[in-house]
């Protein structure tokens, strides 16, 4: 079987070549992958600890390991491409590109969050998260006039990471509102929702998958049996329908592609990126 | 002034473009860019409509958008390379050098969430924003024996979304607990937290920073008075220091750098490095 292990190195957090690495891997199914992520080398010394580190995997395994990275200094680059392993590096590849087109050189410099626009992003980001936890699982309905977007769904569809993610990754401010036997049985939807309609997006899932994921919560169950989850969706699609709110099956679905999903639908990635100060307070996805 | 319209295409999330995108452009500080996200571009008619707004773009614009893109499929790739935007696709840099160096062609798939790997990797994340979310402020310490690490910092100092972040990025299981007035009178901290001394990490923020972010939740109140400040983050790092519990200064960081140096310092990333599944899992970070 083939096995080959994967550096992520960064002399900032690695979230980035963590990222794009993973992404990229995922093309190449069936092979085995054992990750390692080095962030903060950014050092000589540590830069040659890590050469040390990926030849002796070298040595180990038989194989050269793959590194990916994101260096903005190009010494520390310099040593890590002296280790025996694949050096992929994603800054080093777009840099230059990038230089020639904006015609200006770029700073090389760690992109450190620094300066009152970075602390505006890191504000909003927390602000957001703060609504998303005041407003998970329709605790209260007295602020859906500020949220963003309003996820309904029945018990583990997926609403809270994907409010929580929502918050912290985008910005956005997000509630949600657990679809429960008072809604099945009036057939009807809460006013504090009918009153912010078009800010209502529904989660489903599919039926096995529910009974599945609400047996590891609470094993034999009522709530767990499939009566009672076939039932639960079936009547939240049919408020779904009957109220004309869009809705996406969360089944096969990473947290990431949900929020994205959703979003997009609701058209607040482009709200987002009306924001001009949206790329230049460097989040999200700095610090790589 | 310099201003460039920044779209980030994709025929999955668009977050990985979105993530190395920023990460590039933290590098051209000073310039203007104005960010436009596009994911699920998975048909031909769909990348011709980017074409257009690309195109359109340059037009009223008179400079041409720079578009970060992670294409699956060649054939939209090469749709979008017909736009008079500047294309830097990621896959398409190193998927070629990958397949050279594994042996193997790539899958061209779209990176869809599949099979039980990934339903593993789904709950392990959902369970650990469960924890993150009982065990968040200290309301409980009943189960720092399951805790992966455990923030201890004053009110404000970002404890609870590095946890989150924490639980959902890394799937790690994150538990904080707020230093006020109880520990900084006995000198001491919970019996619970000692017992976990390995476990604990410190969080401490600059006082003129904080007086600000406190200031924002409760204007004028003692609570976000210099002189409370002040005296809470000194007897925060005195805690730190006569119990042996590493810290780090956040006033400067996003949460991502937080999360990962907390994991870094904790030795928690080379534990996750260590379980195989992990990339073959395909997150963090797929679903580009």
């Amino acid at each position: 079987m083939n096995h080959r292990t994967i550096f992520f190195v960064s002399d900032q957090t690695g979230i980035t070549a963590e990222t794009l690495g993973h992404s990229l891997l995922t093309q190449f199914d069936g092979l085995r992958f054992r990750s390692v992520t080095l962030p903060f080398i950014d050092g000589i010394d540590k830069a040659k600890e890590v050469v040390r580190r990926v030849n002796l995997t070298a040595e180990v395994e038989g194989v050269r390991p793959i590194v990916f990275a994101t260096f903005v200094h190009d010494e520390i680059r310099a040593v890590i491409r002296g280790s025996r392993g694949l050096l992929l590096d994603f800054f080093d590849a777009f840099i230059d590109p990038l230089e020639r087109e904006l015609d200006v050189r770029s700073s090389h410099m760690v992109g450190r969050a620094h300066g009152q626009k970075n602390q505006d992003w890191y504000s909003r980001r927390i602000d957001a998260m703060n609504f998303a936890l005041e407003n998970d699982d329709g605790q209260t309905v007295r602020n859906y006039e500020k949220a963003d977007v309003i996820l309904v769904g029945v018990s583990r569809s997926g609403k809270t990471p994907t409010c929580l993610y929502m918050a912290l990754h985008y910005g956005i401010f997000p509630a949600n509102y657990p679809l429960a036997d008072e809604e099945f049985e009036s057939g009807h939807l809460p006013g504090a929702l009918l009153q912010h309609r078009h800010k209502l997006y529904g989660l489903t899932i599919a039926p096995s998958r529910l009974v599945q994921i609400r047996n590891e919560r609470r094993p034999e169950s009522r709530y767990a049996s499939a009566d009672q989850v076939g039932f639960e969706l079936r009547s939240a699609q049919g408020l779904f329908r009957k109220f004309g709110v869009p809705w996406m099956d969360t089944t096969e679905c990473s947290i990431e592609e949900i929020a994205s999903t959703v979003l997009a639908r609701m058209g607040l990635l482009d709200r987002n990126a009306a924001d001009p100060e949206r790329v230049e307070s460097s989040e999200p996805g700095s610090g790589a």
